[in-house]
């Protein structure tokens, strides 16, 4: 692997744990990987300020300055019309401009989206962007055995066709081949039934479209009792299917958490139980924890962007990063251009 | 309450675990519930022997014979056409002809489905049926304090138009009413996002025709991330949608009760934990287990059908039959057309 300097900017402002826990992420960064650069945006005093208390590499962190930032509850549209100095918007037209190489954003996820819209292009034979999300399954997946598999789309394109979905397949294939270290990704729609008639026209229509694919293991459809179970490595729907089973993920993680904390406060027999348990519950809570992994991307743009959770403790954002830079340095773009000629 | 007999078609066959189980389930209830009696149809000397192994009330129970039925595997619609004496379909004819109040069946759920469709009517203003599934929740609904919500359609209309969802709601909210005793369920559409705007034209739709009706208490919107919480008590979305939400309920709790064996199984220390741990894992398992509940409504037609899991044992089956006497006694059908009407 060639270590060229790879530039990520990073989205310091808007993410829930606010601007400090961004910057102590890039910090980290900085520390742990001499082959990347971190640009942050955002308010530099308050950059500058969260720099000061934490061990850092200052040649490898640069700082822009903006003046703006959109908060969580925001509409993306609106707030980034009123606001042409967001650091978001900011970032991504560094990233457009090659002074970045990347763009990582723990804020809005709307407004992040809308932002890449407005300043990346789509690539050649991409129609509708794809935003892609990583969770945790009961199987392994890959070279480096990773619990999770990758769902998309699970937001931005509420209503998909047929072509949509085939292009989000190789997408998806091509960031797990480079992401997970996965030469062969199993790639599935998910459907209501295996069957290659079952679900609505556009997924039957997908499914003889990439079952006549080269180039793609195309398992073909799995249900939803497949996703906790990781059955595939690449599940692919359409942005409201897709987000809404990603937002049942994250409820039943809050659920089991919620049961795990009532035990440990009602009962001192549980109690006992629950510090012996802890490496099962810990089992439990890693299957349905959708966010301790790095980031999701934005996929089918020309450029690179990494969307972290808004609650991304520093961890989280380094591992965006860390992502990120991976992705520019397999060309993740081209990867996904071959795959689409296929 | 007027204790007037009402008599149930149980479809014997076809379930997981054999004619026998469903057998024992409706002796249960000629002894539990004297208002019900229990037409058996299906293999009569299966169902004799299994009759004469087990305790029961004779004057409550009768057999109807059928020389056939589905299985589980099956495709429902070429199956029902090679089997004209199918069991499930000999026990929807007798219901439509007056001879049985209600069908209850374990069996293939698309078998099912379809024979209600053939023998029994659409309700007057109803374009489209749908197949509820009762799922367990965190919070607590209705009088009963139930903990479970309901979601349909599962899979009865794969594509729902904007009007097919409002039937489905006033559906799904007659039947809460009715078995769940809750006298103002919290009706809420599936969708990505809970402003109004959000979600596929024919969900947005939906929103706009529901926010003006009377006499139903319409909360808007949920995501996801509502379904385990229950924050509403009726989840209203397509069957592409809700079956697959369904089966990832299924797909967590398989993974939930895997950790729990495995946790078991590995470790000495864990299992002492686990032991003490009980009531806690007993709670996460109920959260996801959506088999331990009676049975699922088709809801639609002019005749009760209450469809219980296929792994229903004993004590499933006799609650999937009181379920279907209540949804009788209280004239399920005539609600949901009052429902409409508003």
């Amino acid at each position: 692997m060639a270590t060229k300097l790879i530039t990520i900017a990073f989205d310091v402002m808007g993410s829930d744990h606010g601007p400090a826990e961004v910057v102590r992420g890039a910090a980290q960064l900085s520390l742990e990987s001499p082959h990347i650069h971190a640009l942050l945006v955002g308010d530099r005093a308050l950059i500058d300020d969260a720099l000061a208390e934490i061990k850092h590499s200052g040649e490898r962190i640069s700082v822009q300055h903006a003046s703006e930032h959109i908060g969580m509850d925001e509409k993306p549209g609106e707030a980034l019309a009123r606001k042409p100095d967001a650091s978001v918007s900011v970032a991504a037209r560094l990233v457009a401009e090659g002074e970045a190489d990347a763009l990582v954003s723990a804020g809005n996820t709307g407004a992040c989206v809308l932002s890449c819209a407005r300043h990346f292009q789509l690539l050649p034979g991409v129609r509708r962007a794809a935003l892609a999300a990583v969770y945790p399954t009961r199987d392994r997946h890959g070279q480096k055995a990773d619990p999770f598999s990758l769902i998309l789309d699970v937001g931005a394109t509420v209503e998909a066709t047929a072509e949509d979905l085939v292009t989000f397949a190789v997408m998806g294939a091509a960031y797990a081949r480079i992401i997970s270290r996965n030469e062969n990704p199993k790639v599935a729609l998910l459907s209501n039934g295996t069957e290659p008639n079952k679900g609505p026209r556009q997924v039957v229509e997908a499914h003889a479209a990439l079952s006549a694919m080269r180039g793609l293991q195309f398992i073909g459809n799995v249900e939803g009792v497949d996703i906790p179970k990781g059955t595939a490595d690449v599940v692919v729907t359409d942005g409201f299917v897709g987000n809404v089973c990603l937002k049942m993920l994250e409820g039943v993680h809050d659920t089991v958490v919620e049961l795990a904390q009532y035990a440990y406060k009602e009962s001192l027999r549980w109690r006992a139980g629950l510090a012996m348990l802890s490496g099962g519950i810990q089992r439990i809570k890693d299957i349905t924890d959708w966010e301790q992994y790095g980031g999701a991307p934005v996929l089918g743009f020309d450029r690179i962007f990494i969307k972290a959770h808004g609650r991304s403790k520093a961890r989280a954002i380094a591992n965006a990063g860390k992502v990120a830079a991976k992705a520019v340095a397999h060309d993740l773009g081209k990867a996904i251009q071959q795959g689409l000629a296929r």
